[in-house]
């Protein structure tokens, strides 16, 4: 496919030691030459780095010191001539490098638009692509593991040898109507069919059960700390925030960055939701009321509620107990440095199966015990990243659920001695789902809506 | 010199298309060969760009998807072997790789060490490399153009060239000294000691006169904005902010980064101070009150004094122009879109010699004039940045200000008939500050100091 060149600052914004300017497209080096003193880009080899000054055509005033790369396709990301410019860092700077090569030619990227050129030139199938924009974002080592693992292909093979199992499996229907007269054949159809259209189903399944994990792994698990006044939530928050390394995310696209804090707890990356409420009024509930909180709650993907050791539980502790009931949660009995009135039995008997875990965070004792019970209620056994293809996207996710519905249409149909071209009907479009996964024959719309919640110059 | 091999990540932390691992050092290229699934890097050329993947040598997992750039001293930014590695830009892959570089042998990079090399190793001078940081906070882009030019070597070939002159008299002195038998000699010595030293004083006084507006352009303008309550001082915040392009800088070093505004006024970047308070209070004196007001005026390099002309000056007016007296400010009258009250002969009592501006904020008339005068204020005449060689570092304006004096105090001991061992003395202190200027022989803690105020990575 043959594009514009196009252009964008493909480093963060803000103050570094470098900056980056990329171009792609047939005109990228042209553009370059333009702007560039130093070599003639026209004759230098391929995937090379050069000195030299980006000097305005039009005033010969030189306005960066910089490094340039020169990469010709279709060895490159997006399959086009590629020149990425290195400058020296600054706000300024790179936007009037950038500015230079718009007035001498290229157009400014829209965000996503490299990597969708990647896409659309065929270097990458559209997860792969979705797994680049995973991987930049991704807020613990085992979230990228799965990013690079999705990125290198993993689901995108994974998927395609389902697609190609069911093609199989279709043209054995094909033989079955073309040949209507081979008996053995209807009879080899039918039980090939079921055979293979339930270990297509088994293995969706099996994606399909990681991808609580891998939502969890790629977005991050929603906590909120509740328990009454003085129980130490504060204490929680803050042993969780300094035992673990904390990721603050800038969030782009706003003029002022929204920051979110994250927390790592041992791969499990958690998401403390209003954090800022929390250290503020050191109270959730008290704060917008016991009514109002169970909305703030039922949105959370994890509550610790916290308990106070050297208390009697109280009415309010109870409520609290009724408000998140059903709810993955982890019972904390903190301030075990306190002489004990908490009744163990009764808070054993309230939390149900929930795990209980005491701590005294005013001694640092079992924040240990805590981070394991977190790890374990969303990671069972010793599952790694790293052995397993987790499916994280939501966008995956649907279209796994409404493939499995559909070949399980097609098995039913198998079973009930439907006519053969209804069950192909359903194959065919388990088949279609699958190649939404990997963009094939994906609707245009679809992609630029996908592409354009990438940042800029990716 | 020889150095051990350092790394960090050199582009600005935040979600990005693409993060840079820097390495530089002596096994710079052995290190990321450990790491790098690729090319053999000791086989490939200097200057080129290879794909790959940075594989922990221990667990043999996948840990980026790379674009490594090698390339050999001493053709580099130090001097040295410098490998840069480009991964795809998320905070937990960047940092994965920088890890793995650092346990297979470099050392972290300290802020500014990169750079820092490239002084020590030769390859720029210390005022060069001040303008190398310069360039990286440049807020307009005035001020990126007298970085350019000190990182082009401007200031230092003007430096050289004085310390030239020096050098030449201090000959002069010399043959003085050595054949005290020759009359002519010391005569000779006498008028081009007087001829050379003035020239030398000249030169620097004329830097000296480039510096405030140098420190404008580097620093900006500290500008408050006063009035009474309700004369137009948010309407006025906000028609800078949007009719220039608004710079918001993060700086470094927190977690939760400090916000600066910079409005950028015909190249003069003006800091608000304040602003946050301005906007939610609308009255800086009004918040804390007169008295303490006037010391945070004091620090301010800019005053915009507002006045409302459909109201009648009142005492609280005529304070304002008392606390603001004898400092650079503009008189705003604004809201002409109302009948005249304010007496205007009045006003230009007050304004003394300041510039007087009418507008009406609301019906956006007279911002144009305002913008120019206050260009005009700090930029007589139509001088460029690129014209001049600006002093803009309070370091180099220190060093001149001291060489200033020492060159002086050498021309009233030649004018006195001083012993000439004594004038010797003041003309080699002078030498002395002026190499201070360029890094020749200064101290290791300055040096220390002074890149240690670098952003990491660079």
């Amino acid at each position: 496919m043959e594009f514009d060149t196009i252009a964008a600052i493909s480093t963060p914004m803000g103050e570094g030691a470098i900056a980056i300017v990329r171009l792609s497209g047939d005109e990228a080096i042209d553009i370059a030459n333009r702007v560039f003193k130093g070599k003639n880009l026209k004759e230098v080899e391929s995937h090379t780095i050069h000195y030299g000054h980006i000097v305005d055509p039009d005033t010969k005033q030189v306005v960066e010191e910089v490094m340039l790369t020169l990469m010709r396709g279709p060895k490159t990301f997006t399959r086009e001539d590629v020149i990425e410019i290195n400058c020296h860092g600054g706000l300024v700077s790179v936007n009037r490098v950038l500015q230079l090569v718009l007035t001498n030619g290229a157009r400014l990227a829209e965000p996503g638009e490299f990597t969708k050129r990647a896409f659309l030139n065929g270097r990458i199938d559209l997860s792969q692509a979705e797994a680049v924009m995973d991987l930049i974002r991704a807020k613990t080592d085992r979230a990228m593991n799965v990013a690079i693992g999705q990125m290198e292909g993993k689901l995108s093979t994974l998927i395609n040898r389902l697609r190609q199992e069911l093609l199989e499996t279709l043209a054995h229907i094909e033989v079955n109507i073309d040949y209507p007269e081979y008996d053995d054949v209807e009879e080899m159809t039918h039980r090939v069919l079921l055979e293979k259209a339930s270990k297509v189903r088994e293995e969706i399944i099996k994606l399909l059960e990681t991808s609580n994990q891998g939502k969890i792994l790629r977005e991050g698990l929603s906590t909120v700390i509740i328990g009454r006044p003085n129980v130490g939530k504060s204490s929680l928050l803050n042993s969780l925030v300094h035992e673990n390394k904390a990721i603050v995310t800038d969030i782009p696209g706003t003029t002022r960055d929204v920051i979110e804090e994250y927390v790592n707890v041992r791969g499990v990356p958690l998401r403390l939701v209003d954090t800022a409420g929390i250290r503020e009024t050191e109270d959730i509930v008290e704060r917008i009321g016991v009514e109002r909180s169970r909305e703030v709650l039922k949105k959370a993907d994890l509550i610790l509620l916290v308990l106070n050791y050297g208390d009697e539980l109280t009415e309010e502790d109870e409520r609290l107990f009724e408000a998140v009931s059903g709810m993955d949660s982890i019972v904390i009995i903190n301030k075990t440095d306190l002489p004990q009135k908490i009744n163990i039995k009764r808070v054993k008997e309230l939390a149900n199966d929930n795990p209980i875990v005491t701590t005294s965070l005013l001694e640092e004792k079992g924040v240990d015990a805590l981070e394991e019970a977190i790890s374990s209620l969303f990671f069972t056994g010793n599952v790694e990243a790293n052995d397993l293809t987790y499916v994280s996207n939501s966008r995956h996710i649907a279209l796994l659920t409404q493939a499995k519905k559909s070949i399980e249409d097609a098995i039913t149909g198998v079973e009930s001695d439907l006519p053969i071209d209804m069950v192909q009907i359903d194959l065919t479009r388990t088949w279609e789902l699958l190649g939404e996964i990997v963009g094939d024959a994906v609707h245009e719309s679809l992609i630029n809506q996908l592409f354009s919640q990438f940042c800029l110059g990716k």
